[in-house]
């Protein structure tokens, strides 16, 4: 046990703390950096229910910012929002050593170019998390509802041994992991999905998936939508199957109504990841001269709502 | 006098009591049908400051719904706002003549044919108001800020001997009218900013221009919606001349800020007439087979809130 691998979670909310408690079920040495839950944390670690059983967890060290780490850990996860005016790379850079694995644990569509390119030379592993956990009103108490399966693969591209070795750190804690060659094709996948769906349900006022898609022509506008995002993909080397879109709507069809997680930030008042999930989608379509009428349209409506709000604060 | 035509005014909100009082000023008999205000009216008739001077006026009747009209009026002027679930032609019905001419002075494209097939042997003449008029918070005190001219023609197409009575009536009352020969074509034009810029306002949250120009992006999506409306109009018969967006644009960048008439709706939770600007656009669209995946991108997302909001309700 003596070279269990240590691991530090940058961004420890609901997510992070929660990877952060598989990893401690695992056998790792755990740390995480903390803004606002600092001290409660130091001083009770973090309650987390969860259908896999408690999995509450004090962490080995507590940073916050300024702090210096006891150890270089073998492995920073990085689950910080992915926001404009968020710097990853400067939070992420106190904690990287030379030999560090820099893991995401992100939504969205290219972001991992903002910190490959601040640290070239570490090992870069892009996740994709498929879970259901949320934070409680009361500090560092999670609830992990469902799910909590990684797809996990070395950015750009390709199955490194390092993604093995995470892959089965992982599964020994408790969880299923997908290795993916071709993670960003994986990011497609999903994005195929909340590219239109999260912003759409931001514009629609915070509206579910069943009042989306039974509106008169909404189930229409969200398969075009769909289609320009396809579009993109497969202009960025990441063609997905014909029957994409067919599924996805049909699956979506099968759920109850459901609010995703962004209609969710967007009625909680709570910053949103459209540069991530929308934004960086139009900006490769016009870097690709992909055309993209119906994403630049609710992706400019939301920008103009972000002028406004700046304008009356 | 004794031949003075006879006008009565059918949703006698602040436009409708302001062109009533034009009428009375011309010296004609003016009779409203009025809901909400109709004790006050009845006791106070309407008070209507203006740079006209004082517009204040008491109707020669004040009828409610169930009423029948002492005489037959000449003229009928509708100003109700033209929504879905409200049945212009049903509320017009009991006031209507067999020789009565139909004014419309409402907003919209494609507004005229609810009302034309109801009445397909009388005079339908079909107005557009540039003015600024509002209610004010007391009932039946209506307070008119500037402007007043309305382009004025029969519909579908020509300027009638009763167009010209018309504008008579109402040159003599103390406003500018304009005769077109194509009124649709009037109403295209209009709509080249009303259909972008209303709907826009709403989704952006209630954005005034400067807001909605200044987004980066805002100016781009603004022109490419204009252009959606420019290729409806002309598949419609009514080609708008080559620079009219460019000039559309020049006029919103020289005035200040500004919220439209929807954005204000937005804001006080008012009825929007997305429908009339809007939605019949779309239709349009559709029928003669022209792409407008920006508008109907708007068009969708407006019908998802109302979807929304009914569920809620």
């Amino acid at each position: 046990m003596a070279d269990m691998p240590h691991v530090l979670v940058v961004g420890a909310g609901a997510i992070g703390s929660f990877y952060g408690a598989i990893a401690k079920r695992a056998g790792c040495a755990v740390s995480v950096v903390l803004r606002s839950e600092y001290d409660v944390v130091r001083e009770r670690g973090f309650a987390i229910s969860s259908p896999l059983g408690d999995l509450s967890y004090r962490p080995d060290h507590v940073y916050r910012d300024g702090d210096t780490p006891v150890a270089t850990p073998d492995y920073v996860i990085c689950c910080v929002k992915v926001l404009p005016g968020i710097d990853r790379a400067a939070l992420l850079a106190p904690w990287v050593g030379p030999d560090t694995g820099i893991v995401l644990i992100e939504n969205g569509i290219d972001i991992e170019p903002a910190v490959a390119d601040a640290f070239p030379d570490n090992p870069l592993i892009s996740c994709l998390a498929f879970i259901a956990v949320s934070r409680t009103d009361e500090p560092a108490v999670i609830e992990h509802k469902a799910f909590g399966r990684l797809t996990m693969g070395a950015w750009p591209a390709g199955v490194t041994d390092d993604c093995r070795a995470l892959e089965a750190l992982f599964t020994d804690g408790g969880i299923n992991v997908k290795l993916a060659d071709q993670v960003v094709g994986e990011r497609w996948a999903k994005s195929l999905w909340n590219t239109p769906f999260n912003p759409l349900s931001v514009l629609a006022d915070g509206a579910d998936t069943v009042t989306m898609l039974d509106t008169p022509g909404g189930e229409a506008l969200a398969r075009e939508m769909m289609a320009e995002v396809k579009a993109v993909a497969a202009a960025d080397g990441h063609p997905l199957p014909d029957d994409a879109i067919d599924k996805n709507i049909a699956g979506t069809r099968k759920m109850p109504a459901y609010r995703n997680s962004m209609a969710l930030d967007y009625l909680h008042g709570r910053p949103m990841e459209i540069q991530a999930i929308l934004g960086n989608v139009v900006a490769l379509a016009e870097r690709y001269g992909v055309a993209v009428p119906r994403l630049s349209t609710m992706a400019t409506v939301l920008a103009m709502r972000d002028r406004l709000a700046e304008g009356d604060a």
